[in-house]
């Protein structure tokens, strides 16, 4: 099932130092870019047995803090859970709603946040903080590790189900332990992302926050410091100077059926 | 200098449907499954400004909750703050060997964690919880997603990194006050990573804490179930009859001066 990904034989002490090609680093950006967090676009085509597990296989090769791969994956494809889950969405999503302020409320209300049973396949992603014993090497003075190596398997999962024309939408308007009281996951596990998962009918080309109006992209001269905090960074003033282009993979428009937001 | 990985156009509603092809898909997959955190193999050489800030700007373009974008990037290049740096590590990893029992802290110590004074270029990853208001769209139930939206963006830069041909380590057994003091930034924000970056000599072709005998991969059948928690997987069943080969990017062996763990 794994012949044309076949994983790294810990035989071999080291890689290869042979650099990507140029095209192959254009796949890495190209995946980077163009991951969208999918509410709206899911079709109800089944999942390739060997595609689910390819992403799978890639969020557990992410890193882990002492290498504890502290995650688990419950792949959720019965429609009566995934119908529980989104009852749980949707009381959590009334109580969001009515912690924002009036005049956002309404725009708040109106965007789609989940595709619980509209995509075919859920994956629960969770953290098992003592699977590596009391002591973790790397988490003795950050206690979040643990938790960080799970979100690191989930952004490895995302960029691999990109590449395999499959997206992802992160739910986390989810109150944590009904979720783990609907799939029968422990008190002591600790919940990180729900995942939704499926075939796309076309993804947005850039986020559908920013396209809806509710917060816009932060420029990177902003983000960007050297040395220090506040430090202006000499990178960050040459990028300035460079315009924007449009990529190949993103002038195609999609089919009418998803040219609005949903 | 962003000519060759132009970013996505906002302009455009969708992005293209058109799948990734075989090799692109095969080039996320390498990144993937090579990367490695690396902590003796740095090389001195500086990194090109354009490469750094494509991996930047691949960190900038994670997923956010609520497209808050709650991140910084400090690119910390004098070689004295990191030199700092290095002694915060140094006292807390000596706090971290007297953590563990006897019997294990003899390899704890013989084991090299961090590359903060060889790697050219260190960069601390932050997490500004109050950059989108106290109401955060996505935060509301779930109170770590700022925290694990910086992490994203760490994994986007390693993924980044390694298509780039440049070396990664991630260090964690630091004083978070200590290194936010060392780097002016202030009290309310939160440290969330920090990284060693450069070139390298070579990457480990497993994870170096499992061929020093640390821990040992996990396998896949144990961290996959269907539907709920401890239900078997149908797709690791099949998994589990499949041997696994080697890629063709795994069978060179790296110059002899890093052929010994570090």
């Amino acid at each position: 099932m794994l012949d044309s990904f076949p994983l790294p034989d810990s035989q071999h002490r080291f890689v290869s130092g042979e650099p990507f090609s140029h095209a192959e680093r254009e796949a890495v950006y190209r995946a980077i870019f163009t991951r969208r967090d999918v509410r709206g676009q899911f079709l109800p085509d089944a999942i390739p047995d060997e595609t689910l597990l390819r992403v799978l296989t890639a969020a557990h090769h992410a890193p882990s803090v002492g290498f504890m791969q502290p995650w688990n994956f419950v792949v959720v494809r019965d429609p009566a859970r995934k119908r529980r889950i989104a009852e749980i969405f949707a009381r959590a999503n009334e109580e969001a709603a009515m912690m924002f302020p009036e005049e956002k409320r309404t725009l708040y209300r109106s965007l789609k946040l989940e595709g619980i049973t509209t995509a075919p396949v859920n994956i629960c992603v969770t953290c098992d903080r003592n699977r590596a014993g009391p002591v973790v090497l790397g988490a003795t003075h950050m206690a979040d590790m643990d938790l960080f190596s799970s979100v690191c398997a989930v952004q490895n999962l995302w960029l691999a189900a990109r590449a395999e024309g499959i997206g992802v939408g992160w739910v986390s308007i989810l109150n944590e332990t009904e979720v783990k009281s609907a799939l029968g996951i422990p008190e002591e596990i600790r919940l990180v992302a729900y995942l939704c998962i499926g075939k796309v009918s076309g993804l947005h080309a850039s986020p559908e926050l920013e396209q809806r109006g509710w917060r816009q992209r932060v420029s990177i001269a902003d983000v960007v410091f050297d040395d220090y905090w506040g430090g202006v960074s000499s990178l960050v003033s040459k990028h300035q100077t460079r315009s924007v282009d449009v990529t190949p993979w993103l002038i195609d428009p999609l089919d009418s059926e998803c040219s609005g937001p949903t």
